[in-house]
């Protein structure tokens, strides 16, 4: 299982908009090959930042499978202009994956 | 429930030592009042990167309760030597929590 972690900087006052925006966004990710679960969750330090968490079964599930999909067009389109700067995206592996869960 | 999100850059060299150390350090934190779980994910793409995830019921479980505690210089002195540059630690609360966990 794979980690995908991309922290998101929204543009001033967009929060809300962006909000509304993933809630739609999420059924994208949520309905493709190799999807686990995700995280969006909000700084309290710095309320126009956010962290995307997605888990995938394998690394290529995101790179190849959803970033090449026709799916990854409107995803695109429904969240990528609420990025400033644009993120950057990196993949994570769980050390020592005995011990509980964070939810 | 909130979410302390740690991106941890490790010395050159230093991953197995560090990963050793981290495996005697998360007992500190796991038996912390209002410690409810936690992560060490390891950077796909930069293999000297860790993300450290830590669920706390409350902000201050973190902020006051561990880093005002004795059980955080012993944390310190296990960890912090491992660092280069120093991570910045921020607290993240989620959106929309009706969806599924990662783990």
């Amino acid at each position: 299982m794979i980690l995908e972690v991309a922290m998101l900087q929204i543009k001033p006052g967009q929060t809300v908009q962006f909000e509304r925006a993933f809630a739609q966004a999420q059924a994208i990710i949520a309905g493709m090959p190799g999807y686990l679960a995700h995280q969006l969750q909000r700084c309290l330090e710095a309320p126009d930042k956010y962290l995307l968490l997605v888990n995938w079964q394998r690394l290529e599930d995101h790179t190849i499978g959803f970033r090449q999909s026709p799916q990854y067009q409107e995803w695109r389109q429904l969240l990528h202009h609420f990025y400033e700067p644009f993120p950057t995206v990196e993949h994570f592996a769980r050390v020592h994956p005995d011990s509980p869960l964070p939810g």
